[in-house]
């Protein structure tokens, strides 16, 4: 079974040019074969400033109505994803830039929840891997927006992080397959001030010990949870770590690898 | 050779939801492999305006400066282009977006002509005619913005009958290529105020007689000389007409068929 990355990167990359361009030359040299799913960064919220469109809350939950809809297919899947695919051909690495509706890749519905119409946010259904393989056959990248779609015509936001790992759930069949949470620290740090205490390998023993020692950050909690949930599905690792130093998290020489607990060299 | 039908829309289509849904059912309905190259509209002009970035003119002729670049990459392949995406898949078209960085699909670099830097303005070098041949083993149709890349990382703005053009340059040697230029009028006019006059079937010698007497109107004749250029170039046949009418155009039952003047059976 082939090797596959799936990386994810926030704003904290998509924001800093520099920092960007570090990782996409570290991401194109990775020999596999790779998806990036980008998130939104700033551009978007200033855009909608831009134009008046006020972000609209219900209950203190963000909500996409159509105008900001239109914001975030506009800047996701166009201007970062294209500029991302741009640089990315820049350094030989052959990317294709998709969302969820491009070869019907990824579909969603809109989330509604009890009283509460997010509007134009979509919780997935189904990744279509077939699909996915293909493309990934004939290119080095895949590079994700992260917008799905309802296959009824409709776009939807759909977060990053969920996009990531509902790739994991509909792929890991067919690849051995790795994810990458882009983070702002070096990785799990067991003192979130302190760089130089990052957990090199954290297995699901290791992560309740130091969880009952209260020694995991509270706001890291769901990231973990998350990332066991994705290697209990068959995912073979997950590496959290500063995603421009990919290519020393992906060599086990940075970042903090999620593993299964059993041996495995690194 | 399998057919491969290329069809382009402007403005007139984009900006027009009841056409364009109405084109994209009959685009759709086309049993062949096809790809779909989309102008413009004025939602970029709006954006624009609404940003108060104002239009560049040098000697009459319009610049993409950086700020364009930024308003017509997620125009064109951000929002134009994905929400056709979705709305092909509603249908049952099996359709996947691009923009010529996009599997490297299409290389340019920047116009400069004389003095005239036109910009971020791209002028087509070549077309990826292996990349493009294998997305359309795997998908019903491609949906390409008139966005190209120069290969280091810059993307330019490319004028879509270029982009429509040059892919008959680069294709019609692995097809059997029809070209479509969606239009405002049924078709070639004998009488441009008068649509019930098209001309049904047009080959190089009755056009060259059309024009010594004066009945082409001016408007036409690059586009026609365009057309004829692409069927030396190899193309089976261009078809001109109203682009909700590709349905009835590709059967031969409406707009005007340019042809090499050989008999051709419709």
């Amino acid at each position: 079974m082939s090797k596959l990355f799936v990386i994810k990167v926030g704003g904290n990359i998509i924001d800093d040019e520099t920092k960007l361009a570090a990782f996409l030359i570290a991401f194109a040299a990775i020999p596999e074969k790779k998806i990036l799913v980008h998130g939104g960064g700033k551009l978007a919220t200033r855009l909608a400033n831009d134009l008046g469109i006020e972000q609209e809350l219900i209950d203190g939950r963000r909500i996409t109505n159509a105008e900001t809809l239109k914001i975030v297919t506009m800047v996701y899947a166009g201007y970062i994803n294209k500029n991302i695919v741009a640089t990315l051909q820049s350094v030989n690495c052959n990317a294709l830039g998709l969302c969820g509706a491009d070869g019907d890749a990824i579909t969603a519905h809109k989330r509604i929840k009890g009283a509460i119409d997010f509007g134009f946010a979509g919780d997935i259904d189904r990744v279509n891997a077939v699909s996915l393989s293909k493309l990934l056959d004939n290119h080095d990248a895949l590079v994700f927006a992260p917008i799905t779609h309802d296959g009824k015509g409709q776009l939807l936001n759909t977060n990053a992080d969920t996009i990531a790992q509902e790739l994991a759930t509909g792929l890991s069949s067919l690849f051995e397959f790795h994810m990458v949470f882009g983070f702002e620290k070096a990785g799990v740090l067991l003192d979130a001030e302190d760089d130089n205490t990052v957990i090199a390998s954290l297995s699901q023993g290791y992560y309740e010990e130091l969880k009952k020692e209260n020694k995991i950050f509270a706001g890291m909690i769901p990231k973990l949870d998350n990332a066991f949930a994705a290697i209990n599905k068959g995912v073979r690792n997950v590496l959290i770590g500063r995603a421009e130093e990919i290519g020393l998290m992906t060599g086990g020489k940075a970042g903090t690898t999620i593993t299964n607990g059993k041996a495995q060299v690194q």
